[in-house]
């Protein structure tokens, strides 16, 4: 098989600029002087030429044409099919369509971000229009006769059909519309935090909990950025937190949510390294390690009563009279307008919420000028109150303006898998609790290595999540965990 | 013109990959995860491949074959002069010997600083004979029947012929080494420092100089890193520095040198931004503005003054008692082994030193294993006393086993260029030390700028450098400096 060795040698040249590429990224959001922005977007444009340039390579068309798949072992099929795939998907992109598309989109980020300041959807609306229009032409192309959405959704998590993920969402929408108006008629409220946290002492503790949640230090650094987020794959996977003084959660839960993502990457099998398979199999599997980390581990009963003695040492007495006031502190729900703010139980909402509306503008079925209507009726339907200005509504999230469509689903994806990876993690080890109520989440952390993580883009993402339970992944453990959690903090 | 706007576009493409290459690598000498190591190198690998293949591509020879130098205005004729010479030197080496060289440079890299730790010159010996046998093949290839040294100076310092730096580091040699044994020999003796220096307050302070001088934070940043060093070119210059809290001067004067060396990058004219004209001109030049703001300015009677107040408002009383007792503290002689460590005067002898026995060892006139007899000869020639072990003597740089050869006189031409800038800004700036007292670099800076670092690389590094001055460079004004200055500090 000199081609397919040939072909390997190329892809992990090709892996590895696309690694220079994401840390860049990475040093543009935390290092780089803020006068640089522009000879930034030219080294950006460069290497991405240089890689766009690799992926489209006549070479590989020809390895390709030659390699017999069955003649391989499963890693090399597993390759082979990542490596087809995108192949197949880049060859279909007409000429000068994705340079187009980065370009607008470069300008799209600025003018929505103008847009939003100036709470005025309608400087907004003709570039979100040439914005749909290019993603409708890019669906067109990908879909080659199938679904216009479908074709979008696969870059993300490759395999998924939205008309499942529609049956799945469905069940979910009336179900946690019960439960947050259970949950906010209740009763019993838990206090909001009333202090003020030292942000030094805040990165202090977030380090540690990157630690205690078994992100290598020794492959990874934490640092500060406007909006976190982890990035890269293999040895040097990096995250970014933020502070703010009168939240140390927001530290704490997006820290604990990136070193889900780093953890992924960082626990991939070795022998994968700058090969197709040494990355996150697909954005929902990556979601549900972030979203099991930070919610069903981080904000379980268990180690938040670790976690409010470590905050009682580093910051004293911060106004919380117990262990059980904070655990309902911790998972206080409250309605709001924000998606990256929202909790457990509406976050979900924020997302199909979007899922809808973006799937009828690709089918042509919802144009931009009627996207704030729809947004604000769906809003009200499922929250309960009346969206107060664009930044609130249909303008908060940069996903459109930068040609995200396909993109939200993935985030509830993931909370799905998230709660079925719970279930069967429970189920193995029953004693779980014990080791989490004294910070040690080895025995968590390390099943999820073991049944996840490991293995890369070696299996689909329903592959890997279907093995690693033991059943078909749906939406009933999410629920059925969301209901028992909030119900016993509420006692609704 | 078609093929030069071709090309133009072409080179700035490799330009901005360069840049990401440079930015890699100041990346691992500061915020690297130290277990990436490994992956870097493949991820540098990638990148520097990329930027072979362009600067070997056949295009490039097509575009040359094409364009009509003479038809272009000044500023075009200077990239020609870049891109051409860049162009035949790269064809000149034979396909292979490159990556052969990187691949055993690498190596001997760890070679040596295993046999340095070992004191042990024999455990290196065999690698540089390597080292050395490949660079003379390098060289004979490059040289094209020309002197084998002087092609390989040409890759540091355009231009430049060995013969010629010869005749004027004899000049230097018997005036430095007399002048070293009349301040040795003195009565009168500046005290060392004797305390201990906050290093987050060293830090600080480093901060306010490199501003002082002029280094544009929105475009730069300070770190720390075993090694300083500047990095990159355009609007994105970084510097790095070091502490030790017993000395101060080596945080504050090796950040008064990358500042210079930052400076010199930033202050290039912005119309050349990625283009082969947006880089400083040679090293030589390069290390002249480097200098220059060390030594002619920082370490001057006028800016130390204001120095010492500096010091004395972060640091309190640290022992000095009066300005005049901290210059000359400052610009304390005295004799070592170390390159890096020494004062002004004994610099250069160190740099000498190295050429000559470098030049010799490329010619075939003295072998490696003749090597530690020959460095430890003339040391005690120069420096008056015998090398105690290898790390002392010729284990010390590591220059050599990372094929760095030509590179090493380059440093003292910079001081050359150096002093005659220095007496050609003060005849044109006759107050100046009236602003240095004050902490005011803005004349002095400016001056430079104007003169020298605005061009970047059109003109030649001698056409630069006697176009600011108005003379032809020599080692005079240095020689007059340093015999004026320490003449007056030691009373001899």
């Amino acid at each position: 098989m000199i081609a397919y060795d040939e072909l390997m040698v190329f892809e992990r040249e090709t892996q590895a600029l696309a690694q220079i590429s994401g840390r860049l990224g990475w040093d543009q959001e935390t290092m780089m002087p803020r006068g640089a922005t522009e000879q930034r977007s030219e080294e950006m444009a460069a290497i991405s030429g240089v890689i766009h340039a690799r992926r489209t390579d006549a070479r590989v068309g020809d390895w390709l044409a030659v390699i017999d798949d069955s003649k391989l072992n499963g890693v090399g099929q597993a390759n082979m099919r990542h490596i087809r795939r995108a192949y197949t998907r880049t060859l279909r992109i007409p000429a000068g369509l994705a340079s187009e598309q980065a370009k607008l989109h470069s300008i799209a980020q600025g003018v929505w971000a103008e847009a939003r300041g100036a709470e005025d959807f309608s400087a907004f609306s003709p570039t979100l229009m040439q914005v749909l229009d290019m993603k409708r032409e890019e669906a067109a192309a990908l879909a080659d006769g199938g679904d216009l959405y479908d074709a979008l959704l696969d870059d993300y998590e490759p395999g998924a059909k939205a008309a499942d993920l529609e049956a799945m969402f469905n069940a979910l929408r009336p179900r946690l519309v019960a439960l947050r108006e259970r949950v906010l008629g209740a009763d019993k409220q838990p206090a909001a935090l009333d202090h003020d946290f030292d942000e030094a002492l805040q990165m202090k503790l977030t380090r540690k909990l990157a630690k205690t949640f078994g992100y290598d230090m020794a492959h990874g650094r934490v640092d500060k950025a406007v909006h976190p987020f982890s990035s890269g794959s293999g040895h040097d996977v990096r995250i970014t937190t933020r502070t703010n003084a009168a939240d140390p959660f927001n530290c704490f839960y997006s820290t604990i949510h990136e070193v889900g993502h780093g953890c992924y990457e960082q626990n991939i099998d070795d022998a994968y390294l700058l090969t197709p398979l040494g990355q996150g199999t697909s954005m929902g599997v990556h979601e549900s390690q972030s979203r099991i980390y930070e919610n069903q581990i981080g904000r379980g009963q268990a180690f938040t009563g670790w976690l409010f003695d470590e905050m009682k040492d580093a910051f004293g007495d911060f106004g919380m009279k117990d262990a059980d006031a904070f655990y309902a502190t911790v998972n206080r729900v409250n309605s709001g307008f924000i998606r990256t703010e929202a909790d457990e139980i509406h976050y979900n909402l924020h997302v199909l919420l979007r899922f809808d509306l973006e799937r009828m503008m690709i089918a042509g079925d919802l144009s931009v000028a009627d996207l704030p209507d729809a947004w604000n009726e769906r809003f009200e339907a499922d929250f309960g109150v009346a969206v107060d200005k664009p930044s609130n509504g249909c303008l908060q999230d940069v996903h459109w303006s930068v040609g995200l469509f396909g993109y939200f689903p993935t985030y509830s994806l993931g909370n799905v898998y998230a709660g079925c990876l719970d279930k069967a993690m429970r189920d193995a080890l029953p004693d779980l609790d014990t080791g989490l109520a004294a910070g040690d989440t080895t025995a968590a952390t390390g099943w999820l290595r073991d049944n996840v993580q490991q293995y890369g883009g070696l299996y689909t993402p329903r592959e890997v999540i279907t093995q690693a339970c033991g059943f078909e992944p749906s939406e009933a453990p999410l629920l059925e965990y969301l209901e028992a959690k909030f119900g016993a903090i509420y006692g609704v």
